[in-house]
């Protein structure tokens, strides 16, 4: 959570170019910054993709949590930085399910965090995947970044009981009704949860 | 967090009682309820022990979140009730280590906990463990128990940075220094969350 | 693996007859056992199951190994023992998933296993899981047996890529085709292997 | 397994005495076939190595799967293909402890293995990492490796329960007495079991 200035409200525009190209046509209309008092809590959703299903997911996630009121950085994971995790209340991680983990692009950012790990502590972290197999490693691929964000010092959750109530998002493929919810449901615990814990 | 009535306080003394005989001078001493305007948080701290080194861990987790300020029940997980689930708004789990996961007897407390799955969201949850070798199950054991609290909804973390910054507070036999610093920075950590979390 | 004695011969003919008929009364005797020169494999098939679908992918499993040739028990957990484990060659263990991870009755069943510890070493172990949730905790519960297994220095594997190629088998409710094709994967992977390691 | 050749024994010759002097010189060539009839069994290790720590655990593992007759290739993440993990009967892949998981450079290895999938089946896998904590991420970055050695359907183990009898080989630093003991121990059980598994 941060006071609202000036210089962050225009960030919070700065923010939203990026997304123009493929989701921010939506996120720029649904994008509501909430602000409890003078702040509003800000989360990055990071992701990789291929096939382009985790990047689906990424933009509802994106999209429901500006609705939450959010100021959100939708992100490539190769455009993503330690400013953004550290700039970051919540934290949110996709990735496709290579072996039953993260992909290594994922995994090198979370590598590269290493020189501001003390700045993440208390934040809220929570993931999401796209995975063709029912069992082939969704869970463990969640949970694998589940334990990088508890590393930080970052405190995580899964996705509401009402949308399931288990480690994460996941999506089969494009993501299907059932997976939209969740990728909501989780946006929404996560910035409800982050709102908390940076209110002074 | 709950507003403070007289039955409460009265609970309050109440729940004071069954400690006594291992830690409660301790803990009589030590607690200092903290009223943060009319509410005071209340942590559960639950453990399985034969060979009295969990229960050690248990005892240090319990003090240090009184002196956090939080209203403590400390119970060998017989003791334990869904209840006390529902009524605490931070909750830890001590297990030893047996063949890399928790205790049966742990784990029949959280199968039980079925009944009241939707009343512990948002909780936050926390979890200590005692073994004899290094590699041997220490971690697996500790996010058995944070994968069940995450499937109840909850959020969960580790200790803080401070302590080590990893799943949680571990011990190989009696709790030596590090331990016990392990122990006492999880339970601030627990209550600084829940304190925040369930603040309206 | 075991020298075939004329008693085994005999049971195995008694239970050949049956064996086409129905699953319950062909494992009553449980006993299925295929000849590689003097040697026959030994599987132990366990599981807990309250709603009889986890008791479904066993019988499944159950048969497979025996058309494989194993000698096989097929045993509700409580009805297992220690001594089935060191008769076995191979070791598959079923749970409903409860919380993410095994039922307790099942870790219960584990626990016991320390007096045996070193006496399973290099046996093959796999799991078989049943859940409603396609997230829900199937993983981690399936890992959390194979963990166990590893820790009683145990050989362990997944169902074949053939069959999915994951960390075991898994159902959602009454085992559907995929989940039979899963569990007859499994089965026949752990003979196979079992067949290997215990050969000398 | 492969059968021996003309131009193995020369190289097994060839290696024979540097074995005796230094593992760096004696690996250089990276093998010390043993032959059991006429087929030897066949050993990848490879490793991420900053410190130099992990590389040390992967030198101990590479020499001991000699000794156990093994040919060996010891090979250092970046000089790995698919390949060596073709070629292999035992694959043992080491790593530093980034954030609970490998390194992203193993992850990345593992990830380009996706080209050959299906020809790794029931090869034998075994990991060991390297960490300065001691709850630190060492169990879920070795059980991160076994999942994907799973999802290939490789057979996993630890180490051996005369050394421990844990998930795999940890190291704290420099490998010590008791992490070479370990590194030992699971590079004899992967010999052994890929000698069995292989044998036709």
């Amino acid at each position: 959570m941060r006071q609202r200035t000036a210089k962050q409200l225009q960030r919070f525009d700065d923010t939203l170019v990026p997304c123009q190209i493929d989701s921010a046509v939506r996120l720029k209309n649904h994008i509501q910054p909430y602000f409890r008092g003078d702040q509003m809590v800000s989360v990055l959703v990071v992701y990789y993709s291929r096939t382009g299903n985790t990047k689906a997911m990424a933009e509802i996630i994106a999209e429901a949590a500006g609705k939450e009121g959010a100021q959100v950085r939708l992100k490539e994971v190769a455009d993503a930085s330690n400013d953004d995790l550290v700039w970051a209340d919540g934290i949110l991680i996709g990735s496709p399910v290579y072996f039953g983990q993260p992909a290594s692009e994922i995994k090198r950012f979370i590598d590269d965090s290493i020189s501001v790990r003390k700045q993440l502590e208390n934040k809220v972290g929570a993931a999401f995947v796209s995975s063709g197999h029912r069992a082939g490693g969704r869970e463990t691929t969640i949970m694998a970044l589940l334990q990088s964000f508890i590393v930080h010092g970052m405190v995580v959750c899964g996705d509401p009981i009402s949308t399931g109530g288990h480690y994460g998002a996941v999506a089969s493929g494009t993501p299907d009704d059932r997976s939209s919810q969740e990728c909501r449901g989780l946006a929404k615990k996560v910035v409800a949860l982050a709102t908390k814990l940076q209110s002074t």
